[in-house]
């Protein structure tokens, strides 16, 4: 694998055999266009005269020849475009981060404007004191940093039944990962008190949001005060509006329906509300025909972003650089591993960076492609040593009814073309 | 310090306290209005109907409310606004990376508008085999990911002289904070062969960009090989127009005007071109008259961004958040300390995060504010143990008239009103 970058004498002697063939070293190959190509002999328009001004743009959004790195929707998917979905576009990002104009959205009953003036977060129940802040009570309160990804719970659900979509935005694309700063909810919940509580043990907080939908979730007492955030800014700015302008409550690693938008109440109880988001929504039915009660956690799991069916390769056979995302709501994402043969063998990817607590996580692998048909799959390993499963391993526990909590290994069908489609491997 | 974030029973006792005056506890005082606020009592509009949907927005910008926080220039710094700068909304931001939109810009011509299919890219010089590159050729290598500050060598500029602009986002805002994901400029040498250029230990890099003032910059060869990239995305996405879409060097920890955009051409070269950049312009003119060679790197610096003169207190005394951006291009931030009386006591700060090389730290002081002035000041030390200086320790060596490389401490006076205005302590 890689072997045109292992030096640069080796990579000149495949540069030279690159001009004359499509095979390796084809990374090279513009350079015998040098001579007569007027892009780079030609003084351009773009180096003869002045670009935009500073004044031009406040705020900008990215160039019009990026117009296709848009979240999108599947119009069939749900019958109400209020309550949809729409996805990251995954498959044209790098990095990590995921920019917040473009990270997906589900929301319930819409997206709602809310002024910080107009924002009232209520505490009640088993409290000491109920409160209700503004959110200028709110920032004066000791504030943290920290990078998470959101999964919505039914990201993959379509695969469940086979391999439905056809590109890694769709299958994979209900996630974002963002810097976010706020406050803890752990400390917002000391300053309501919570010696009338009792025993926190098997105490839980209610959470809901401004919307019409409400979108009710119960959170155990041990979440609540462990990792919990009341957001304010993600990647450094005010949350917008379709990510819960002005708060949001921030749960790591834990399913996206929980992390409440336009976060209005918290209210401390003895017992799980039960709500509909909890109960007829968002819980797991077996192939026993049970339910489980609650599946919080979004357990490991990767997906190759490119090449893949929007992302195609374009360039023919040599270098390739294969990369994904991997997450895990248990921790830190530890190692992936690539199979170009449908799950035969595996190759060791390299992560960008080493894995940070639910965060995501960057990988890549550099090959030599020979250009032949590849099965591409990724698997995702955490620090608890969880290994992502096939999907038949999945589909033996949940069946094919399920909708959420889908982190099967993903195949992708590269073909000779450079083309790639969403299949399945047995 | 921080009183009233002791615990809970504190935190309750001056809630009660608080809602009876103006002092310690002020957080929990919205409280007290509960019972007759109709945004908590009563069911607003929002909770009543549908929000936005998700096919309206394919790709956001923040919220309407929001819209103060943009790059604002300052129109007498510069004659034409071409080739002028704009600045990042510091005093607005929270968190440690900067969005692309609001991101400072720095043009010498403006920002062109180039398609990645036009994009080429020269390597020449003394390289064994002259190259072009397309840029579907560069995103055949492998690729890196990191986060690391920009800042342009005039920031803070204007302060030599006095303390002339009033607020954070014009003093220090010729900053922003991003991760990168690109090819090491190590690779692209590599890749042209560097055989030819014989010992490396006294060679440069010549870069220049595409557009109509081409800004070129010499690089010591050791820095081109030790950690600069060649970007693609900046915080997952493309770069945008105005950061150099498509590719721009990026020279960690060194000054902004190196970190070519639009590039267009690397040249290796046995001795710096000297060229308009690098000698009449970002030189540092010292007290003596004479002036420094080159100063790349970006010394340790910090910035309180709230409270400051355009993020006054607007909640009065009691609990206060202080908070500001730290930096160095020699290393990581490993602490920084506040002073509320013009630097006669110091106080560590709290990092949100420990210090990353090359990149921006958050830091928090959460205080108990008892409403009389402040005279409000950072501190930065580094993993090299540098100290950021105060503007009378660098006056002495740089005299009063220099743009570049002002490192000095700032100092806000935060008045009992909230309002708060540059100035400068003796």
């Amino acid at each position: 694998m890689s072997d045109s970058f292992k030096g640069p004498t080796t990579s000149r002697r495949q540069f030279l055999a690159g001009a004359a063939s499509v095979g390796a070293g084809a990374i090279a190959a513009g350079s015998a266009k040098a001579a007569g190509d007027p892009l780079i002999t030609e003084v351009q328009d773009w180096a003869s005269g002045l670009g935009e001004g500073v004044d031009e743009v406040p705020y900008s959004l990215p160039i019009e020849f990026e117009s296709d790195v848009i979240r999108r929707n599947v119009p069939w998917l749900t019958a109400d475009p209020i309550s949809s979905i729409n996805f990251t576009p995954i498959h044209a990002l790098d990095g990590t981060i995921t920019p917040q104009g473009c990270a997906f959205e589900r929301h319930h009953s819409g997206a709602i404007e809310m002024r910080k003036q107009d924002y009232r977060l209520m505490i009640n129940g088993l409290v000491d004191t109920p409160l209700v802040f503004t959110y200028e009570d709110l920032v004066r309160f000791p504030r943290e940093n920290h990078v998470y990804f959101c999964e919505c719970a039914a990201n993959t659900g379509m695969e469940w039944a086979g391999a439905q979509l056809n590109g890694a935005q769709f299958t994979h694309g209900m996630i974002h990962n963002m810097e976010y700063s706020g406050v803890s909810l752990r400390t917002i919940l000391q300053e309501a008190g919570l010696d009338a509580a009792g025993d926190l043990k098997d105490k839980w907080v209610y959470v809901e949001g401004a919307d019409a939908s409400s979108n009710g979730r119960s959170i155990p007492m041990e979440k609540a005060l462990d990792d919990c955030l009341v957001a304010f800014t993600a990647n450094g700015e005010a949350l917008r509006k379709e990510h819960g302008y002005p708060v949001r409550l921030v749960v790591p690693g834990w399913e996206g329906n929980m992390w409440i938008k336009w976060l209005r109440r918290i209210e401390v109880t003895d017992a799980p509300v039960e709500s509909r988001e909890e109960t007829s929504k968002y819980t797991d039915t077996q192939e026993d025909g049970t339910s489980r009660k609650w599946t919080w956690e979004m357990d490991a799991k990767s997906v190759v972003t490119s090449p893949s069916p929007q992302s195609p390769i374009k360039h023919g056979s040599g270098p390739l650089v294969i990369t994904g995302l991997a997450w895990s709501g248990r921790g830190a994402i530890e190692r992936v591993d690539v199979s170009l043969d449908g799950g035969k063998n595996w190759h060791e990817a390299r992560l960008a960076a080493p894995g940070e607590k639910m965060a995501v996580s960057r990988f890549y692998l550099d090959i030599n492609w020979d250009g032949t048909d590849m099965l591409l799959q990724s698997r995702a390993i955490d620090d608890t040593d969880y290994v992502q499963p096939t999907k038949t391993q999945l589909r033996d526990v949940r069946g094919l009814n399920s909708i959420y909590h889908n982190n099967c290994i993903q195949t992708w069908w590269v073909k000779s073309s450079g083309e790639a489609e969403n299949v399945e491997v047995s």
